[in-house]
């Protein structure tokens, strides 16, 4: 089958304020996919844990009870969008694998409802607002793409201040990586630390683009939810590192954009980074730190 | 010993114009070398190949008579001026390793003139009017950190392009980057495209500095040589990724900055990218291209 010259994506931008229940974000969510699918979106990306409030500001193990099987209620909801709009949806949930034994998982769903792949999160962090590491176990399916409308990768969050991850997911042939994300500032913050945050928060997304030649898309969610201020600000960045698509830091956005696949080319045979990788001398990555002034 | 709180760098941006001869960009170089001395640089820093033209724009057998040994004319020029104004110096200059091997390679002088390090581009691209393949073979000397005023990562341009280059030198212990470099625009090329390339590199250096949590400093050369307008923009970045200096486009600058080393600790604990490294799934950095739809 060739594919089409181009892919368009639906980026869902929304609160999850505390005290909404799942079944009224789903439907706040669903009626944003009818939107992105109406304005021709055939692949729609969700936030990170869009269908709840951010619930990692404090360690409470009550609420593991949050977490959900796959299938369950949010991949459920999905499929049965899925099918009604004839699209391809990712959805990042809190996922009970087993008891006491949780990951932040993303699940990418085909137009007929069925899961066309599953990630779980890499690189967990774990900062005061931030508990992360209590919730979640680190991913154990490493990197993946999955082969849909386009080769998509599936990063979350906190991975994307890894260039390893972008690059590995690059080399698996992604075309487009999308990072479900939920990242704010906290009340305390100066403006300047606030513009330096996200500033670099969307430094590192454009370099992630520019190095590997892909296409990056960032949904974030919008809100104050406790001591954090959500900042929107979900893009769209093509290969050359151009933002071309940006929703606003504090109102819900349907974000689509049509992703030419010959920019990819035109990048690539441009600037033919991937050509000249010294993969002969980069052994080191896989270690925690360097001894010696060499390597 | 313990470490000064800071550490003074100071970047010279100039023309090395076809035409002139190394005597008169070295007369050049020192002259600025004294006026970034003078305003407290301890470590100063040139552009790429800063002694001559940029000759690569063609592929002409006869313009290997430029390469020079180590130590050569330039290193003892350096050598010379570190002596004087009792500061280090990194050069970057084409070395005649042996006939027919050349590489383009950066040297670090310490305050006595003695070579503290050495580093061969890893990177070597190969595009029109950058046909650096047919002079430079490959570095072999792996990723560089030389324990001089700060603990200097010394990588060169094309490197700028590579995730892999900065994290392997900032597990070395690099507190600070250093990039020489050669970058510009092809006459024939769009106001757009001239935009997008240049915001590209500078992105990129940005990114080094998040992602790792360390200074960069990059060097660029302007001025128009044939068919190429170097762009200048040298500039220096903090571990947040923020420009606390910027050189014009197209004038000379010496652009002195002091560096304060609690930045680096500052932003690593804001952000412990360092910690949640997933080094035991990065072996798939090594290869060229991964297939299947996981790594």
């Amino acid at each position: 089958m060739s594919r089409a010259d181009h892919f368009t994506i639906g980026l869902l931008q929304h609160a999850s304020p505390i005290g909404a229940s799942r079944e009224e974000v789903h439907t706040t969510f669903a009626s944003m996919a009818r939107e992105a699918a109406g304005r021709g979106a055939e692949l729609i990306v969700s936030q990170e844990l869009f269908g709840g409030h951010y619930f990692c500001q404090q360690e409470e193990a009550a609420l593991l009870d949050l977490a959900e099987p796959i299938p369950g209620p949010t991949t459920q909801c999905a499929a049965s969008l899925a099918r009604e709009l004839g699209v391809e949806i990712t959805v990042s949930l809190f996922e009970k694998r087993a008891p006491g034994l949780c990951h932040n998982t993303s699940v990418y769903l085909g137009r007929d409802g069925s899961i066309l792949g599953t990630y779980r999160k890499m690189h967990i962090p774990d900062d005061p607002r931030f508990f992360e590491k209590f919730y979640f176990a680190p991913g154990d399916r490493g990197w993946q793409v999955v082969d849909g409308v386009a080769k998509t990768g599936m990063l979350v969050c906190w991975d994307q201040w890894y260039p390893e991850a972008a690059r590995l997911t690059a080399l698996l042939g992604a075309e487009l990586i999308v990072y479900p994300t939920a990242i704010g500032w906290y009340h305390g913050e100066t403006p300047a630390d606030r513009v330096q945050q996200r500033d670099a928060w969307i430094t590192m997304h454009r370099a992630h683009a520019i190095a590997n030649g892909c296409w990056i898309a960032a949904v974030n969610r919008i809100g104050v939810e406790a001591d954090l201020t959500f900042w929107g600000s979900s893009m769209v960045i093509d290969p050359g590192g151009v933002i071309v698509a940006e929703a606003p830091q504090d109102a819900p956005a349907v974000l689509v954009h049509r992703c030419d696949r010959a920019r990819i080319e035109e990048m690539r045979r441009g600037w033919p980074f991937l050509r000249d990788r010294r993969v002969d001398a980069y052994g080191g990555i896989t270690e925690r730190m360097l001894d010696g002034t060499s390597a």
